[in-house]
């Protein structure tokens, strides 16, 4: 669910419809005040105050598959891709997170390449120039998910200058989620890589 | 290799060095002109007219993995599906196309709903107004590369109105390449169900 | 009235002045505080929380028209879905509210077909990839009248991405109006449906 | 039939199959060589120059039905106004129209408010400025279909003037269709004023 | 001088500075506040609040030229048409005023066609659709100087709408200045009608 | 008389009516072929090559009045140029060009001081970055009629660059018109310096 | 490092760590409170109110390198500017500041011209029409750092008409930072005319 | 000289009269034809066909200064490179080549590090998703020199996604020029790395 734009009163309410419906749910862009909203109706509910998530998973205890990295750029870009991260996890997935891998400092990018490598799906997240996906579509076998972030300033113009960096990469496999989609990336690598044949309709 | 803006000549020269190096070649955007040329270089070179390709392939015959499905909204949106779909059977998947399935004649796509849930990846493709993707995954459990068409007038903008819808999607597990971009949409999808293990530099 | 980026007495002193010209007034984009001020001048005023819409009637009862559908995707698009179904029904049109109807979930659409296609004129309010009024103009033989709404983030642009998807609409009988101008297309659906002869000088 | 971006030869074949399996059939955008390709397989076609229209029906003799009125701003914009009144027409309306009706010489069009008043439905088409809509909405009850057309230079942006500024009318019961789209304004009005119950799939 | 994005302290000293330099000064977009500041410094300070306008005046008076129309389509084009009205007025011209005259209620604006066709320089100040201009254009022989203002919502885009379509006039003899900017239409209008010989550099 | 995208036949027909029912007859973006169509109907027309313009006046000889002055930035900015210094002079004016006076050989513009603050209304045509009229307006008392031309490559997007900047000129005084629109800015600068009372309707 | 969109106590904390790690720290974008905790990390912390700029150096004292002039249009693009100057001071420049040369009032321009042509490179800084680079660049031989600022209102967009305008230069010798980016441009200019061999890794 | 958009006469004309003023001359954009006619009145002028760049040199022989290298992403890239690396070389420079070094494969880049960190200026050239400079910016201490190529299709939109991805470099020290602007870049590479106090308005 997406808490942006809704009261934490709303929020609150939704998660606690979802989650009786379902054993797992996932609010994202949620504030600390409508967090304590849920966990006045949902007591089991966790909250990443990075990524501005909350969740609740009554699932019983689960091995996770590997595969998933998550790559952020920069410090800006982490929110978003703990999104995509946490995503992927409640779908069943084990994510190995790189940060700080900006291809301004490309060793810090190489030095990770042995996990890079071992992935079977790469979200790669970026704000400004938006060119990680494509050096690291460059380096991998297999596919990644590029997430422009709105991250910058000026002529970024909120995201869309990597958007559109990303559409145009040089490097095969790439494919784009919107501005600031970590939710979106994390689903579509965990549909890769985990094989959850998870219906959109039941749960998430 | 991406033959828009180069000679015969040009294309012809670097298809064959292409096939000197590897046991297969793809040419996308290729015209007849072209073609010619590249026969006369490579003699067991093939082509498909509607989506302007030319191949060739000296690899022993393989079985072909299924799981790649490939849906067009519309005949003008042909062109680029079939780039998709023929770029993940040199990759080694044996592709289903969908055709004339868009979505203001929706009995149309409901029809092939079997085929359509039994892919491991599905391509959708699509111009005008792009809401093809959304529907196909509100359907399916796999995930849908969207591939927006420079098909349309007007506000389409050469496809720019449906890029931002299929960005948009509120659908998730979809992702987008660049207008027109078939050949990556086909090399995701093949990444993705049919486990090939290419790397980007070996081959295509 | 349009009440957005007036003050509540500026809101409150027009709608008098309006009321006192004629039988009937509608203010779109009006908050509760706004709306405690029109109470003190026009004490018979009503008022809708979700769609923020004020409005008086002194008119006899009347018997309403049926024929006007005004189907939202989201319940994010629910207080523009609002607007235009208030603003029909004071032009005297019984109006039948579809919600979450959204193309994501198609079942949810098709199982109101038959609301659908007794329409005279379909209202059909979306946000994000916009593609609800193609469907339903795919549906139904009756004039659809489009309201893109800006609900969204990154590269919807504020409902942009939905405009220009509904403008580029494959199924024929569809015309568009601004974002997120509710009035604007229960206005039209209401001289479509209920033959209304409402000069817009007159009333509303 | 949208002819633009097809062979002749690819456009009189898809007329020949239309034609055969319904009474009446209209291909837009269609030049003199498509045309005369649609002659020798449909001998009893029509062709409108102006419009780059072709046409064919078998059906009976019918009484059309008033109410629809047709304007155009400039000479300019009569290809697309043309493009809007066949439709319309072949949808069973009597079609008026009003030609040369620019916003700049104000009395052209009020000299024709008699004819403009009796519409059920307006079909206003216009480039360059776009201001026409506006200017008839506020003269008539009836509901006004916006044309933008891609008349103009520099920053009209192709039509994209016109359309921002139709989509941003003042005056309410305007709707707007994509830039140059004669035939969907066309149908539209025709499904308000003549009140035909057309199935989009049935037909033109 | 421009007091948009300056403290009250910042706007009261450089107006200070400029009166003391010069007879005259005009502060545009100042706050409440920002006035009483000014206040402080030069008591003999004027404030319009709708146009957010300050001024002082040392010259003795004079006798004002007339020859200037500011035209405003709708109620909130008034502060920007104000800016414009006393800009031309402390340049010594006399102004006539003409208010809610948009082209959506025709009989309003061609009442007042007599004071129109007197101008010797016309501005006219409209948001959304923008049709003003030309419309004016139309129906006078005096130069029109168009101010977009950027009322309106959603494809209004702050007033680009309205600034397109003004540019795209197809009456001639009008040309635009930016967005809001009343105070550079009021300064040419009073440089064509009133003949003031005034350099930038001195005063204003 | 807008030339472009008509037929020589039809620009000759046209011409030759105008100029049956006036004195005057200009027609804007002319070719030589259509000039020579023009030529067998009005054989006292005339053609400028550079400017692609034609023209025809059967007025008896007048004295012109001083006060434009035109001005170009760059050679590629003489054909609009010449559009309005032409419109002009047809208008009654006795016209300065000033050519290659672009700002960044600011001392070509300086040593023209004289000329140009000897004018009652100037026309300052530009592409690129359009930063003619800023400077010219800043030595100046007299309006500046901006005119953005289309010249120049990539980021100039045909003249939006220029088209951006003019508005947003930091000189008071300064208005703009369409991009390439000569015949716009000489009409605009006809009103103001040679008190030509033409109405729009009358003549060109 | 850049201040903007962190907590104050996440730009102290980074802070610190910098300059534990490297001799010199800069922080652009810092306001009052940020600084305030900075102080309390790092004593020897300065602050330049107007650029918003906080930094500290413990490297003994140097001899700086005469050469970079950096030059503001008018005193809204003074904190650019002074982000731009202070870093090429830190990066062992001496720096001249050359304020309100603004292309509208030439005269103040050329007054220093002796200052300007001394220069090895010149950052022209300049919001609105944006025309102060391409000036600049016609009367030096040095190469010039374009920096647009969000400074100006309406079509400016935020800084996007001096952006457009500054890389359509029709001087050469001109390149083109982000809106806004200051440091980017200090950075360069003392690169290039201070000779400092500083790697991007190492230090600010 | 900039070639495009002028006949081959006016071409041949214009060098000509530059190279009897100077003594050398550049021209870029040259097709073959108009190098036919700059040859027969400059029969010392040289041709190169991938840059479609023609000049002519009567200087002495002269040392050439080492210190640029112009690098370039793809082939499609080279014209636009070659075009910087002639204009450096004609203004004193010794250039380093560096061709196909695009991020997607980092090997071929990294194995050019020597000649990079060599460089005292870089001109770093690409299409596409434009990451090159942004990478080469992270590697070397000198500035780098942004150009956007037009190279790409789709969502590149001619270069503007390049364009603003190097805008957003979050690599300091890199500057932007136009799109498709090699002359500008290796003019500045020249100004910077070779110390050539030419001034704009002598020579090229």
């Amino acid at each position: 669910m997406y808490g942006a734009g809704k009261t934490p009163d709303q929020v609150a309410g939704i998660a606690e419809k979802l989650f009786a419906a379902s054993d797992v749910v996932l609010v994202t862009r949620v504030g600390a005040e409508a967090f304590a909203r849920i966990r006045e109706k949902i007591p089991e509910a966790n909250y990443n105050e990075l990524g501005r998530l909350a969740w609740a998973d009554r699932r019983p205890e689960r091995t996770l598959t590997p595969g998933v990295v998550v790559a952020a750029a920069g410090t800006s870009d982490l929110p978003v891709a703990e999104e995509a991260a946490l995503t992927a996890q409640l779908m069943g997935c084990d994510v190995t997170r790189l940060t700080d891998v900006g291809v301004a400092g490309l060793h810090r990018l190489t030095d990770r390449l042995g996990e890079l490598q071992k992935a079977r799906a790469v979200v790669a997240v970026a704000g400004m120039e938006g060119a990680l996906p494509t050096v690291i579509g460059g380096l991998v076998a297999a596919p990644v998910i590029a997430v422009p972030t709105s991250v910058g300033y000026g002529a970024s113009f909120n995201g869309l200058a990597a958007l559109l960096a990303m559409l145009n990469s040089c490097a095969p496999g790439v494919a784009v989620v919107n501005i600031d989609n970590g939710f979106g990336a994390g689903f579509m690598a965990a549909q890769i890589a985990c094989g959850t044949g998870l219906h959109p309709t039941e749960g998430l």
